[in-house]
């Protein structure tokens, strides 16, 4: 039997694409390698300009137009549908652009940012309070948030301050930071994601959604049962669309 | 600027076809996602029947038209060197068909094989007695075993018995095995294949290659001086023969 190609746009940065395609591996009802659904990996980041760059008026160009080329092009392979690795690309400036370039298109690409806030309503139907932690370009732009009360739920914000010293060092400082050392991540940058996670628990958050492809590198959901993470939801959603019947149950095998 | 295509025919297992993309990121030179080297990944396995079982005589169908279709379709997205992440797939019955069908295309495939005992030669040029471990299948055809006296070397081989109740067992055991469970793999399957090392270690062995994909994930090679991983012999020849100023040096940064 064939299946349609899940496609995945990469290389933003290139760690985070194979993350999620792992996690559609994970997510597959599978027994044998034939019966893993098709995937394909696209992970061009040397042609994709720096989202969150471009989102701080850094660069001018639009990171936008290299990822509707790459999208094209899984598309001239097969691919059905796609999903982007990088939660700042889903900033409207880019993520618009994307859909402009791509209307009349075959393939469809997914929302990082939109399955997240499904994914959470179908898994923890309970919580209305939802802690977004992110980078500090996703933060700024409140990305997570926006979304998240666009479903009718409180965004739980870290404040600026831990935005800034804790959740984005924890990300981006050269000594230990989870971009610079992560396989495993330093005790320093653990410690610092912890922190964050327990900040927005005790403004009222009980779900925290990781919003960064690094953040559940130090801090693995399953470690951590009120994290939710956005590569899961991307990859369910991704075989939801393409072959449902494939799509492991939820919490279960 | 511009770096050519890195191809990976995955889906054989798919774990092994990331495995083989994270090693490639691991191994190049990048500061930042735009410095890394463009990798497209096929994971397309439920195209391409079982290679041990071909080997073996279980179905008629040789997995190398499929395994050529890939590389095709990776040439036509320009990739200019392709990369098997797949150790039975090198058996010459399926390898020389590949290399056949691909006759006067441009994709190169380079050989897992090949390029383990070539990196030996680099990083243990005092290694003369070479271990082999692998699935059942691999040693019965003694792939390593070839390839490692074809340099001069001495092969090491396990025991049959060892070579079936210890390292195929630690492999494909439907309970406690590395396809089975693998993040993290069971502790049974840790102690067989570290029983498995010692017992080549023990007749004679001074470098010892885990020709397996999921070796390395019961045993990572960094916690093990002696072992070679067949992966990271790949993914840096893969480099080499596209962009070799993007190679990290050996045991460096």
């Amino acid at each position: 039997m064939d299946f349609p190609i899940i496609g995945v746009l990469g290389g933003m940065g290139p760690y985070a694409g194979l993350d999620l395609v792992s996690r559609i591996f994970d997510e597959t009802r599978a027994a044998s390698d034939r019966e893993h659904l098709p995937v394909a990996l696209l992970s061009y980041g040397h042609r994709i300009t720096d989202r969150s760059g471009f989102v701080f008026g850094q660069t001018d160009i639009n990171p936008g137009y290299a990822i509707a080329e790459l999208a094209l092009e899984l598309e001239r392979l097969g691919a059905a549908v796609g999903g982007i690795a990088c939660n700042s690309a889903h900033a409207p400036v880019i993520f618009d652009l994307v859909q402009q370039k791509l209307r009349g298109r075959s393939i469809r690409i997914l929302h990082l940012i939109g399955e997240t806030v499904r994914f959470i309503s179908e898994t923890r139907p309970d919580a209305c309070r939802i802690g977004c932690l992110s980078t500090y370009s996703v933060h700024q732009h409140g990305l997570y948030q926006h979304a998240v009360e666009a479903a009718g739920l409180e965004a739980i914000l870290p404040a600026d301050s831990v935005a800034e010293e804790v959740v984005h060092r924890a990300i981006y400082d050269p000594i230990f930071g989870i971009k610079a050392i992560s396989n495993p991540c330093t005790e320093k940058a653990i410690s610092l994601v912890r922190q964050a996670i327990t900040h927005v628990q005790n403004r009222g958050a009980d779900a925290v959604i990781l919003g960064c492809t690094e953040l559940p590198l130090a801090v693995p959901p399953a470690t951590c049962t009120v994290c939710i993470d956005p590569a899961r939801a991307l990859a369910r959603a991704l075989i939801r669309e393409t072959s449902p019947q494939k799509l492991k149950p939820l919490g279960g095998m």
